[in-house]
């Protein structure tokens, strides 16, 4: 993996580069779409390729329960597997299993259930290293341990210390270092202190990027923004950062000015299969009854396959009918209308007025996205 | 809409030919795909396009509870309501209301309670024209009264009458008979001399088309083929005819070579949903343990998007982990194969050797299909 930045915002932190990978090249910032288990939710891969995107992330502890890795490496590795050319990130999957009520630290590595079979498995930073590097994976993630939302000082301080050891054994790991680019993860919850300790640590391993993680927890936005400005200061300017499950347009669009490059979420795709549609009004809930004989689109602002072709009226239908097309339609609208906003974003950066964009979105109809 | 036969076949009573409708032309014999509720399942109408399919069936009943007539009538119609600029045949809906349980045969029409809500509606042949002509679709359907299999002699007597009598008050309820073509619909159950009377009466009333109903109710096969080789006898050669609801390759085979041109079935959808795959090599459930890490094609005598872009292993993945977008894939194969059986049946006529087509079917791996 080779990063280069190509322009820096003058009024902030923010910059337009390029990612280039075996796999393919990618301008940041990015933001990836979910393919937690090798599929985009109700979209197939020609439709995310001819909606732009060039990069998208997959869950290698879910691919890694189902359908097994031995499974995906005897496809060729991931890309071949979901018919996906292009560069794919792959989490190790230490976000999900912290989140299991019965996951168990030991230094050794992480005890959980399988959220299929209930089995118990035992997840080594060096058995994730393996996993991913099996998958293929262009960029992949050390095994960290996130803390939830408030965490006391001690236990993050903890957290910030593990997920240094495992990322050095992760490195240690490595069997194919030139496949892919590992990236050290900074936890350190809302502690400006740990997470600069965090982030001095990883730097000094000299890991290709940095991830931001532990973020989406329950903090509020203002305190997630100041973190993660505090953070990418400490991070050398010349590699990418990648803030881990975030996140909303505004949480995106404060971040990039931050200066993060990369972003994943499921909210856009997830909205979309309970009717929830992105659009420069502001969230719409096509379900809502004012939309039974609306007959224009979804979004007037849009210029997506879906608002030039179908209406309000008969999304609202299929949705009332439980036609799993309209789950298809909307994800479809939602992905593009994510895209239009990092394409937004980038072009900002490059005309150097990226306040000016980020000022118009928060005094606009769309600011509550 | 107008009807061309373009070539007989020699061997047989089937024939190639030609509709043409305002909204465009459809070579016979064709098979309908269904969009009872106004959408193809789990597939938007870009992709039913690409398929090469031309036309297809929506239901007027579903339609009508739900958005509504109205809703569809102010979007400009159902062609504009789901962005399907071609030809649609609709359904009166009169075989769905008679599975109801507790639908209710009046002269006047039919009474029965809503699926979606429970009300109560009445659907008179006056009213099932006018709803399928504000719908707009190019060929729409008297309303009729099938009987299920077995029936005896005299309910089914009385169906094939009322029957008659329906569909002359459709006629006489048209509105705008310039926009669509009126199929009258022949019953008369598994009796030949119902269905020759059924026929001869409708005939008397001289429909644009015919549409052989009430079959796929629980009847042999062999008894259908039968029947229906009897009924498109009495039926004038020069205009369409219909076989409601059928079928199976099988089926379709069978009733091509009797004559019959056009056909819908819910079943090569219905069963993509259940991970069951149309294939050369017969039907494929893509569940089985045995494609677990089987990367061929799902079919590979196929040449279908999914079939060249994605394996069996994959798809096996999608449906064991509930991933929407098997059921779009499978949905897309399924209606391939299909496709390609029909326009099989058509070149076959068009060489005059529709009989070595059929035995080549029925002595081959699909035959069970």
């Amino acid at each position: 993996m080779k990063f280069e930045i190509t322009t820096l915002d003058p009024g902030s932190a923010a910059r337009a580069g390029r990612i280039e990978t075996g796999h393919g090249a990618v301008e940041t910032p990015v933001f990836l779409p979910v393919a937690t288990r090798g599929s985009i939710r109700c979209l197939v891969s020609e439709e995310l390729e001819e909606l732009g995107y060039r990069m998208l992330l997959a869950n290698a502890y879910h691919l890694a329960l189902r359908p097994g890795t031995e499974v995906v490496a005897a496809a060729g590795g991931l890309h071949r597997f979901m018919n996906w050319p292009r560069p794919i990130l792959t989490d190790s999957g230490g976000f999900q299993i912290f989140s299991l009520a019965e996951a168990r630290v030991e230094e050794a590595g992480v005890v959980f259930r399988s959220v299929y079979d209930g089995r118990r498995h035992r997840l080594s930073p060096e058995e994730a290293v393996r996993i991913q590097e099996e998958l293929g994976a262009d960029i992949i993630m050390t095994l960290d341990q996130p803390v939830s939302h408030p965490a006391d000082r001690e236990t993050a301080a903890e957290a910030v210390r593990r997920t240094t050891r495992w990322a050095k054994r992760c490195q240690a790991g490595r069997q194919r270092p030139e496949a892919s680019a590992l990236f050290g993860i900074v936890q350190g919850s809302v502690y400006p202190e740990l997470r600069a300790e965090s982030a001095a640590a990883l730097v000094e391993l000299d890991f290709p990027g940095y991830a931001l993680g532990g973020f989406c927890l329950g903090e509020p936005l203002e305190l997630m923004n100041e973190v993660v400005a505090a953070v990418t200061g400490r991070l050398p300017a010349e590699k990418p950062r990648y803030l881990m499950g975030i996140g909303t347009p505004r949480e995106i669009i404060s971040a990039v000015a931050a200066g993060v490059d990369i972003f994943d979420c499921a909210m856009p795709t997830h909205i979309a299969r309970n009717g929830a549609a992105l659009t420069a009004a502001g969230r719409l809930t096509i379900r809502n009854g004012r939309y039974r004989n609306d007959h224009g689109p979804l979004d007037p602002a849009c210029g997506c396959r879906v608002c030039r072709r179908y209406s309000r009226a008969y999304l609202r239908h299929l949705f009332n009918t439980r036609e799993l097309t309209a789950f298809n339609l909307l994800t479809y609208h939602n992905l593009h209308f994510m895209k239009g906003l990092m394409d937004g974003l980038r072009a900002a950066i490059e005309a150097g007025r990226l306040e000016s964009f980020r000022k118009s979105f928060v005094d606009g109809a769309a600011a509550g996205l």
